[in-house]
């Protein structure tokens, strides 16, 4: 009996999903699952299909090809350790480890040398598109050991995600241990800004304008067509003619206002903290979500705090609407520079060799973020691969030259009329802020030499100082 | 030879200023450092005082009354632990070791388990107030066990600074474990966010009014005689007339923009994401120092990123200033309110039962965010125990009520004039999404169920629903 190329540990929905994915592709593939359940489901389900079932850790590692190809695609945490700890003593040298879970990076470096000592490679990928990416083409990205990656490239590159624009497969190898679940994070890190940054979008034209869910759907659709054009606004668009079974009214009016994370958008917050790389437009997208959690407390505070007196809008409707369009758009390369920004501190800071072209790129299909706007990441960092900061490329220069009067604008409008806009307002502050060469940030200096003789740079001369005060 | 009731373990300024505050109060101090050599300096400018020298720990150990009293004041982290290992083998059970470094909480929470499994108690204990303050009279948040802090209170409470208005010592047992080192977390956290408000004001009233120093250090000593009396606000009025000695110039124009920071104030941001507990005003102060330490990029990018064109305030300019003066303290509020929702959230998350109010009350002196205005957060926790948020409580929402405008008007005015107002413009985006019944999170709810299954709940029954968006 022959021997498979690859192999497939868990069989949740993301990895029956990319073994039916790398099936579909001419391989056989042989899986394996914790419960025996989970894989005589598969089987019974798919008869016809290359899947070679396995039903002891042994059973599934004698039936791959060497070295051997396993993709774990099990809980992140412990489950994930307790899966290598059992299959390590089956390994031999060369054998290949791929975690396609949703790993923190800092596990995955660890596991990575942990792993390399014993003469295993391990790789942590990101796979992105949820179940349907998963099956059909998720954008991949993949970190550890490069010679590993080439024995596993093929395989990937076949049932990655292809860009609509040259067909090209959406993975790369993205960099040493972490880098690729890395580079997932801060994915997912900048879904959440876009995210908020149109849920902002549809407060401002819902409050201020009074648009009807039909109008606002019809305002994504032609979005939709233009510099925004993306799968979020593509989904967007639809979400506000959708009908609720039961009711028969707008489901949109019927979900409730409290968002639900999974921790990513978290993760990717601390650890610019840690970095000390300014991501406040993401920051402020987690903490929206938080906020909308807190429910009971808002219906409770919405009684006794007041806002200012509603006013009926009184310019030009469409042009708002317009002025709302690149208000969007703005704020969305405001959030993109940061979180390459953050890429870029990463990759310097655990020597990672990054390549912000290609990530862009991988981007452009198959995962949540997908959008054209990307391309134009990928040509920012072609024309200069040094680029410190996004805003600086000539395209989104004037991007914000001619698209922050509006960001202003709608910035006032909301805050005049009481509507929330923590990510749009976040935006201009970090826009003004990148482009002060003065900041107030002096006194802060001041003040903390003041009261606990911390010392101040002076423009004037290199070297610390600190001051009498008294 | 008579032996001393509590020992120092660790001389540099901030050990060496406390054990000279506890000898100021009639008690002999046994002090030990790692080097001799600060050891013999101590005592070498300070002969005439009851500092008792020990050169070996064992010595020092044994110098002191049981059950021992000893504080450590050594460096976080690594030296911490070293120290503790040291001294462990030397003591007996019910010696209490108190830790009044600057410790992230989940260290003291580990470091006060396992000590108790040894029989010893661990108090971790936030020290707030600089050099000055160890030596005069430090705020002080002790935690752990509460038998042991009640047999190190009458020293901590002699040495506390006491509240101008009555008198009380600015110490309190704040709870088991971690609670003392978290509690002074949040309260640098809310220090970093009351510095950067000050900042703010002082960015707005120079570029939009065009106040000069001069007239700033007259705005700042006018405001420090009402609600916004405060320390930070005293040294920010003194720090606008202090002259460069090399230049002659006002320092403040001298010293430059780049501020830095030791960690605490990302600590906090960093557990209110874990907590899930919005803290955008604190993150907002971290990330702007974060932004402000990118001195080079930021005056390559005021080079090719303009904003909006500047233009001569047309208003009333003593309403302009009052309108800032409300501003900054309506933000102040906010920032507090979150920092507390903090506090609260800790304390049900980690069981710590701290007493809001208490709180409050120990930051009224010795600590850098003294301010009158602390003693509106006790009467509101004095009135209800279970405020949800300070905004609710009838003093803030008359601020609310009365100054949402002025800071309305003041993000407006820095927006159009491309002002960078991180913290104000997330004061009122939270004041906004706090008091909102409804907020926009259900499209994000929508979308989350539309590309990931996610499920949502709805706002007519319980119970978490998918649809068939497709």
């Amino acid at each position: 009996m022959g021997k498979q190329a690859i192999g497939v540990v868990g069989l949740a929905v993301m990895g029956r999903n990319l073994a039916l994915n790398i099936e579909s592709r001419g391989h056989a593939v042989s899986v394996f699952n914790r419960t025996r359940e989970k894989t005589d489901e598969l089987i019974a389900e798919f008869p016809d299909r290359k899947l070679v079932p396995a039903f002891t850790m042994e059973e599934f590692v004698a039936s791959l090809e060497k070295p051997r190809r396993i993709l774990l695609m099990v809980k992140a945490g412990a489950p994930t350790d307790a899966t290598i700890a059992a299959l390590q003593p089956l390994l031999e040298k060369g054998d290949i480890l791929i975690d396609g879970g949703n790993t923190h990076f800092t596990d995955t470096i660890r596991r990575n040398q942990e792993l390399a000592k014993a003469g295993l490679h391990f790789i942590g990928t990101g796979v992105s598109g949820g179940e349907e990416g998963a099956l059909k083409g998720p954008s991949i990205m993949p970190g550890g050991q490069r010679d590993a990656y080439d024995l596993v490239a093929p395989i990937l590159t076949e049932i990655a995600a292809k860009a609509p624009d040259d067909g090209e497969p959406c993975v790369a190898y993205m960099g040493p241990d972490g880098a690729g679940h890395f580079v997932k994070m801060v994915h997912n890190g900048i879904e959440y800004g876009d995210m908020q940054l149109i849920a902002e979008s549809y407060a401002v034209l819902k409050q201020v304008l009074g648009l009807s869910n039909e109008e606002l759907g019809g305002v994504y659709t032609e979005w939709n067509k233009g510099e925004l054009d993306s799968y979020l606004m593509e989904i967007t668009s639809k979400i506000f003619s959708k009908k609720d079974d039961e009711t028969g009214k707008d489901l949109v009016d019927i979900i409730l206002d409290r968002a639900a994370q999974k921790g990513t958008g978290k993760w990717t917050s601390q650890n610019a903290l840690d970095l000390g790389v300014p991501l406040p437009l993401i920051t402020e997208s987690v903490f929206a979500r938080v906020l909308s959690s807190l429910k009971d407390q808002r219906v409770a505070a919405s009684k006794v705090l007041e806002g200012p007196a509603a006013k009926p809008f009184s310019g030009d409707r469409n042009a708002f609407i317009e002025a709302v369009r690149r208000a969007l758009y703005f704020s969305k390369v405001i959030s993109y520079a940061q979180g390459f920004a953050q890429l870029r501190a990463a990759s310097e800071e655990y020597k990672w060799n990054l390549d912000y072209g290609t990530i862009a790129k991988i981007f452009r299909a198959g995962c949540i973020i997908r959008a054209r706007f990307l391309q134009k990441i990928t040509d920012a960092y072609t024309k200069d691969k040094a680029l410190a900061n996004l805003l600086l490329d000539p395209y989104f220069r004037d991007i914000a030259a001619h698209y922050q009067g509006a960001l202003r604008d709608v910035v006032i409008a909301a805050v005049s009329a009481g509507v929330p806009v923590p990510t749009f307002a976040s935006a201009i502050a970090y826009f003004d802020g990148y482009r002060s060469a003065r900041l107030p940030a002096n006194l802060v200096q001041a003040q903390r030499d003041f009261f606990g003789a911390h010392t101040f740079e002076r423009v004037d001369k290199p070297g610390s100082f600190h001051a009498n005060w008294a």
